[in-house]
């Protein structure tokens, strides 16, 4: 693997403590997949009842694991979820779908279910064949070694080349019985050289049928992950996997079936608020950023098209280092906006950074001040507002900015 | 504006020599818009009976002159084009379009011609106003003053912060008289700080009929100024006009009214050849680029999905870096490949790094020698080929790398 990355600015001091969710147990092992000296298997065992909910990249050249993931996906149950990190078994061709065949016949023997209850994910270097007799003989062991209190075991396992865990943790009420909602996930963009992948694992003690837990988790996908971008670049194996034990239900809460049931509202929020907040945990752990930025876009023809505004704007190299150059460049945030190709009225296009207005109604605003505007750009956070003058829909993207790092980090070669 | 870039090492050692064009004639001038001491206005000014074609920017927050062309374009005639460097009249509103309305005007009474005759481009600095009394004036005494041996001048007129002037001609046979084309432009992408648009302008003697004319234009800017990318940021200011002055018709070319007539075979060839020519020259003065990069896709479903693929390749800059660096990092061809959202079949792609096969039929290629590969990438002109195995369709983009000078350009502040 390349080399090591600097640790993020934005690494917390102190990681928040997730507590135990009924009905999921972890465990982690070192199995030398590719890396040395640190865990690079992950387990999760889940009560039998467990729903699931998934969604996963659109590459066209998505990884076997996600390909067998999706299968899986029909029947709705889980009880054995394995990870990986060191190779995201990617474009390994036949020799790759054997690989999960493997994985997942000595998973659902060590814990005694069907093949479609156990899911996998890896992530690494694409390319490489994996060897799964290196780890599928630890499945059994690690299944009944498993314990609840290991959550950040577990987000440390399924690290590549992230500067620090991404972990999170929300409670609910769902009725008057509190449930708990804890996500872990790993890093977005195709990180550092050869590794890939966004993999995000949720859990909740809720009692949810997996239609509504599948209906939940897509609309939020879209506002949280789908809002998110280090550098454009779609790995082959994205993977966000939300998985509800139900053992909520010996508590009193009465099982819910409808994603759009009035008892949920609470729930659907905290969990919102989970994926949002793991997602700008990956923003700010982009390679080698030095600024979080923030695109809102307002006044836009559909929220769609306010996040593809925002999108077209988060994915500018050249805006980008614009931005890591400190420099309050918003005719690049115009071109941006024009390329986007969604509708915006370049006569009424205007543009704030932070509170500064720098365009108004398509011209430079009277009151511009670039002295003003160059001192916010030297904020470690940047928020990037735009009107696009068109609609009333508004949505937002969470990115970083384009640095020396990432093309020293992406530039160095593998060996 | 910003630092000084170094010289492309792509940058030719002589220009080949233009030959005049009956019925075009140059003057440039020094207008101080913003450079000093150099030449900053451009002044082309055509024979009566001159026909013109056009293509322009998909930005939706295009500029004020690219409006004015358009507009004007429907007349299918021309007489004189105006082009400024420094300032691209772009999001300035209002503003914008009375700079505008004041070139065409005094244009239009230097030519004595109708405002439809007059075409202008601008190219330079986002969001300040354009002073258009700055130069207004010079047109009348320009127009007078133009020589029809000074294709040169006016690429250099024309230029922001590319490393050298781009220029190419062409001659081909109409029946049997010989016709001339030459063509120059500066460079794409969002250049360096501030400075936007590709423009591109081509001129011949050819008397070819304005639809016709056209109709070549828009079939070959798809395989040549739109294969070719440095940033994907498209500017918007970008600008390809083609004027025909017809002055051919006086050694005997008969005038030709439709692109599929048999006479003009041999004029679109050499069209298409002079346009992929200046596109090339074009990515070859990217940013801070250190390498020249073809991406030829093969096996797609159809030439636009084939185009796509590559333009995906082309803009992943992960991969980008990945071919700065030299590392032969296939993974990414096959992340940028399954992000393009077109068909592709993961277990029948195949890539080429050069000669060398590096993956086959959806994985690994057996004869995959690491060492033969990395020295491969070690060379200035690089060819990735991607086999999508699902169709007959090929295309190509050309492109340059992502590299450290790159953002050095990008991020260094304006003032």
């Amino acid at each position: 693997m390349g080399k090591i990355t600097t640790r993020s600015p934005f690494a917390p001091d102190s990681l928040p403590a997730l507590p135990p969710i009924a009905g999921v147990r972890f465990a982690t092992a070192e199995a030398g997949i590719r890396y040395k000296d640190r865990t690079d298997l992950m387990v999760a065992v889940l009560d039998e009842g467990t729903s699931v909910a998934g969604v996963f990249t659109q590459s066209k050249t998505a990884s076997a694991p996600v390909l067998a993931c999706r299968k899986h996906l029909k029947k709705g149950s889980a009880r054995l979820l394995v990870v990986n990190s060191g190779n995201a078994n990617a474009f390994t061709g036949k020799k790759g779908r054997e690989a999960v065949d493997i994985t997942v016949d000595a998973a659902a023997k060590a814990a005694d279910c069907g093949r479609h209850d156990v899911f996998v994910a890896s992530t690494g270097v694409i390319g490489e064949p994996l060897d799964a007799e290196k780890f599928a003989h630890l499945l059994d062991g690690l299944t009944k070694a498993a314990v609840p209190d290991a959550f950040e075991a577990g987000a440390r396992a399924i690290m590549t080349t992230d500067t620090y865990p991404k972990v999170a943790t929300r409670t609910a009420l769902i009725g008057d019985v509190e449930v708990t909602i804890n996500g872990f996930c790993k890093g977005a963009g195709m990180i550092a050289p050869d590794m890939a992948t966004m993999l995000a694992f949720i859990f909740t003690d809720a009692h949810i049928a997996p239609k509504a837990l599948q209906a939940l988790l897509d609309a939020h996908v879209e506002t949280t992950f789908n809002a998110m971008t280090v550098d454009g670049d779609t790995s082959t194996s994205d993977t966000c996997l939300l998985f509800a034990t139900g053992d909520a239900s010996a508590r009193g809460q009465e099982p819910v079936t409808k994603a759009d049931s009035k008892k949920l509202k609470a729930f659907s929020a905290a969990l919102h608020d989970l994926m949002a907040d793991l997602a700008i945990q990956v923003a700010k752990d982009g390679e080698g950023l030095s600024k979080f930025v923030t695109f809102v876009v307002e006044g836009a023809e559909s929220e769609k098209a306010a996040r593809r505004i925002a999108m077209s704007c988060a994915n500018s190299p050249i805006l980008k280092t614009a931005i890591a150059g400190e420099d309050p460049n918003w005719g690049r945030v115009v071109m941006a906006v024009g390329k986007s190709g969604e509708a915006a009225d370049r006569d009424k296009l205007s543009i704030w950074f932070g509170e500064h207005c720098v365009a108004r109604e398509g011209e430079r605003a009277a009151e511009y001040d670039e002295a003003t505007v160059a001192a916010y750009m030297k904020n470690r956070e940047i928020v990037i507002r735009i009107d696009a003058g068109v609609g009333r829909a508004s949505s937002h993207v969470w990115t970083c900015d384009l640095t020396h790092d990432y093309v020293s980090i992406n530039a160095d070669y593998r060996s």
